[in-house]
């Protein structure tokens, strides 16, 4: 029954300090499945483009076993499209222009055979369409969940009637205090939680990530980089590395669980070596393995 | 032949959002010094103080196994004061007042019995009184060095000279930016190490700290806390028992130097939780190597 990832299909204008690139493929939607189609396919995409989408993203999306039948195209529509500039601090970035396009009356309708999967991404789309996907699923059994700052702020209510409905809550640092209202960390995931989702993972950058779960917290390091090229969509890979190493191996374990937070900043960390999404087009499963490796070297260490 | 400590004693007087404390104990050789004095004693210090410095402080340094030979008391003279507020957001803390008191012509002498010390911590004082210090040892072996930005920006020519000279630099996230002038910090780490310590800390705060040798990065978890009281003293705790576990196990070999980081780690983390020295005053080894556990099953994961 795979994976279903909804959410956004988009033409990305970048700038960083080292180069630049125009009408790249982006989105959320992009990138989550990607990430996710070397664990397990066929991935389930739903989300929405105009027929200027080039051909040549659609054909490598087919190439990596992502099935496009969710993916509607407005006849004369234009994709969305998003531009940035990061700064020399590449934590940092201005949003140059956001089109939305055909993506503003993005209305997901997930297909038939769609309905039945087990395992949901949602990406950070509007929460009120978040929850029109989960109402059309029949018996979902896994749902990770993408938000940020910009539905925080304005669509609270619609994103707390959500969160008790998803399994997962994946947001990055500053958005876990802004949601909890809570300077200190541990605090706001114990708050975040009460709101719902029983696994929360909180995205820090260059410094890593948190898993809170019922029973553990754990801190993954971030895989030292001397090269951050183009952090555009490493949120979103790792949410596909996450939740397509736990569709492979069907075991929610809290071990298991830390594994899958693993294999998420290895993905990110494949991401952002690139522009777009080339840093995650040509893999192979041994060169994950491998960066996963790294990550246990980077932070095991044991006692005398 | 122990572990011979060089630095500031002081008299803090701390605000955070939660309290206040008058004249509490503070400075670099005192905590660092109460950290060690865990894993190793005696531990000899040499720094400077007035005739005002409490009977109590020194009693309980005592207590610890420090020997204070090489403490000077100046007749008449006031001890080192410093003071400080602590914003909602701990990272942030402005300083109130520094008067630097009987520290201001502050002469390291080492002591006879102290100069055949094999390990030596150098607290964060002018680096041309760092250079002082080693030039009256005998035959160290082991020297780990703290500073921060105000010595590396007003007498960045005096460190540089100091840095050949020593085995560890421990600074803080900003400052190794502003040492290598790189916002990359893996970038910056190489190019610190370029200057001449071997092995370079960079401690995080809230997100842990990156050991850097030849062979190794190793990235240390910070210790989950909801409650941080009084971030004072947490850097120089965590090189007190970096320094006091290596000297204890007399092994530097890759593997050790991450157990001591994360022995620093535990110090820190148990300063914080109270004012001033009052969370690294009365622990047990017990305590301290259950929270060493602790921090492994924050951080470790593993393969299928």
């Amino acid at each position: 029954m795979g994976i279903l990832v909804v959410g956004s299909f988009a033409l990305d204008s970048v700038q960083t300090p080292f180069d630049k690139i125009e009408d790249a493929l982006g989105g959320s939607a992009t990138y989550i499945s990607l990430a996710a189609s070397y664990f397990s396919g066929p991935i389930k995409v739903v989300g929405v483009i105009g027929d200027d989408f080039p051909k040549s993203y659609i054909e490598m999306l087919n190439n990596h076993n992502i099935d496009l039948e969710g993916l509607e195209i407005i006849p004369g529509g234009k994709t969305f499209r998003w531009s940035g500039k990061y700064h020399y601090d590449l934590n940092v970035r201005d949003t140059l222009l956001t089109e939305l396009n055909v993506f503003e009356k993005f209305d997901p309708k997930i297909p038939e055979n769609a309905r039945k999967s087990k395992f949901v991404c949602l990406g950070n789309i509007d929460p009120v369409l978040q929850s029109k996907v989960l109402e059309q699923m029949e018996n979902p059994q896994f749902i990770v969940c993408d938000t940020m700052n910009f539905w925080i702020e304005g669509k609270k209510a619609e994103l707390l009637e959500l969160l008790p409905k998803v399994n997962v809550l994946i947001i990055n640092d500053s958005e876990a205090r802004l949601l909890a209202k809570e300077p200190n960390l541990i605090k706001a995931a114990k708050k975040i939680r009460d709101l719902g989702p029983p696994i929360l993972i909180i995205k820090k950058g260059e410094h890593g990530a948190l898993l809170f779960t019922e029973d553990i917290i754990f801190s993954a390091p971030a895989f030292p980089m001397e090269n951050i090229f183009d952090p555009t969509g490493a949120g979103d890979s790792f949410a596909g590395g996450f939740i397509g190493y736990l569709f492979k191996t069907r075991d929610l374990s809290p071990d298991n669980l830390k594994r899958a937070v693993i294999y998420g900043s290895t993905m990110a960390s494949f991401c952002v070596e690139k522009f777009s999404t080339k840093g995650i087009e040509e893999l192979s499963y041994l060169q994950i393995q491998d960066r996963f490796r790294q990550f246990m070297n980077l932070s095991r260490f044991d006692e005398e």
